[in-house]
């Protein structure tokens, strides 16, 4: 019988009574590849999708384009961004193309309305349209089409008409970011299941362990190139310096950081996906919950967060204990449940560090 | 380990490669009780939430309160509906309070943006704002309202005094609600687990098995009262008659019983539930996912009904068809993934009629 046999990491309370159950399969490893904790089947290839926007990012400063382009703290955090589509947002990709001399039309991740709501009524009741600026992938993309514009004036080649097609798996722009994700994957994705994402690149089913050890990598600089190893920690540290552009206002990503700083990298993926650094421990981690929800994925990263880090400040503790027990509401305000880590979860992770 | 030890029903595939994968259980069951097919775990008690409106609508007809009120197809389809709060979904319900010499004040839901929407980007646009009419379960307030009047006109009670609070468990009329559910699904329920809905009203914890059992009985009327077995064949020719008010434009249940009419009558509950009737088979089916999405439970009930109902219609065949293998697209509009019933769930139905 085809049945899930990863563990239950979350479940959903209405109640006193689990109303539903998100299963999943988490990694630790560190930037030797040490297994170090392992929760699930963490062997099977699973799409990782936006989690691993920083490693899509590795070639924007590794190549040179952020330098030649001047890009700041935030344009670097928006090309490892899933963001919500506010004003600030919109106005950082635009300011990352306007650098190049281009516009929106140069961006093919899709047209999307901002996940933020207050800023999608603003714009309804304002009548505005929505743009590929406002695509949560808009920053990635702004940023791939620096590569793209950097690699186009090394050949002596015209930048627009070099990137045009970008997002096709076998264009040069798309090969040098397959292959950022590659070398610090150590996968060879050339044999790996692909199927499209949302914003249109190839994306590759990985283990959950090798994403875990291409963060650890990313946290450490261990097993990279000196580029990539580089490119990696101004990554980081730009994210933590502009938390706000790599999700945006009451964001999970954006509100860990804010509170964390560098002591953690973390990026949600599509269908719940989570992927963190953890510099001061060495260590990666990768989860996976396998049905999909966010919920879940954010619950499960935060009791990670939670057992992993020591020596917490007040409003950091306070903010994981939160996310990994948080409070569900209905129509009226009335708490009817909530969304908490599952006994096998907090257990799993005891005394890994 | 407390692994989710109920079969994948459905899969999520990105390209040829299960992304994500849902897991639940699902309960074939005629009216006398007998189980004709079980899928994972039935006897789990879950929340039925909204599939069970039907059964909390009962005491509407029963009651005479839908005689004495001159409740129509379309007001007693909207008391059984999770609505999308359309504009004709909002005046329905308004209409039904107005013949209590009533208004949306009497409705104890809260108030919920309409799910639809195209709806909601036009109220937004005009500076509209969102009442309890709007809230997906407007409808079953008005009619929990309509009952509470004939109650207390039948005591000689003032009615709007008299339905004040009726939210709570302890109330008259939600003492009649939940002495319906508990007759239909053969459970008592003072030993049930008891949540608190997203309407506010009470919402119990039952086994599939139960479940399944209620709409066999809804389905034939086998095993009610008499006047319950009246009002649950009244609720269902309403409900065939005006498809729309159960749900709303493009969704599941209205585009499915506007295809089947009487042949089925099916409902969704939150948190990834789906019960139905299938009259001419004699058999009741309750399902849930474990984790919660609303796609695995539409996948498994359109997986299910073109395994049980022969003799389809083309545009039905068509219709679940596409709703058990539903494509998936991206921002660009591009195909990237599909929504399937798992080989398992497939298998499990085959022979059941």
């Amino acid at each position: 019988m085809s049945t899930s046999s990863n563990p239950v990491l979350v479940e959903v309370l209405r109640g006193d009574t689990v109303e539903s159950r998100h299963s999943g399969a988490l990694a630790l490893v560190d930037a030797d590849g040490h297994v170090v904790c392992t929760l699930g089947d963490v062997e099977r290839p699973i799409f990782p999708r936006s989690a691993v926007k920083v490693l899509q990012a590795l070639p924007l400063v590794a190549s040179g384009a952020a330098e030649r382009f001047a890009l700041t703290d935030a344009e670097l955090s928006i090309a490892c961004a899933s963001h919500s589509g506010e004003p600030a947002h919109v106005a950082t990709a635009q300011a990352m193309l306007n650098k190049l001399g281009l516009d929106e039309s140069a961006l093919e991740c899709g047209t999307q309305w901002p996940g933020r709501e207050p800023v999608l009524r603003g714009m309804l009741s304002r009548g505005e349209q929505a743009s590929a600026l406002h695509n949560n992938c808009s920053g990635k993309h702004a940023g791939f089409v620096c590569v793209a514009c950097q690699m186009a004036l090394a050949q002596g080649r015209e930048p627009a008409e070099f990137a045009s097609g970008y997002v096709a798996p076998e264009h040069p722009l798309m090969r040098e970011i397959t292959a950022a994700l590659s070398a610090a994957s150590g996968r060879d994705l050339e044999r790996a299941p692909r199927g499209t994402d949302g914003c249109s690149i190839p994306t590759f089913a990985l283990p959950l362990r090798d994403l875990a050890l291409a963060f650890a990598r990313v946290g450490t600089g261990q097993g990279l190139s000196p580029a990539h190893a580089q490119a990696a920690l101004r990554l980081r540290q730009a994210v933590a310096a502009e938390p706000f552009y790599v999700a945006g206002t009451e964001r999970f990503d954006t509100v860990l950081m804010q509170a964390l700083g560098e002591r953690l990298f973390c990026k949600v993926g599509a269908e719940g996906v989570y992927c963190a650094a953890l510099p001061e421990l060495g260590l990666g981690l990768a989860l996976k919950i396998d049905d999909g929800q966010v919920r879940g994925a954010e619950c499960a990263m935060a009791t990670a967060a939670q057992a992993l880090l020591k020596d917490l400040s007040p409003a950091a503790a306070a903010l994981l204990a939160r996310y990994s027990d948080l409070p569900l509401h209905n129509w009226r305000g009335i708490q009817v449940g909530a969304v908490r880590a599952s006994a096998e979860l907090r257990r799993g992770l005891l005394g890994v560090v």
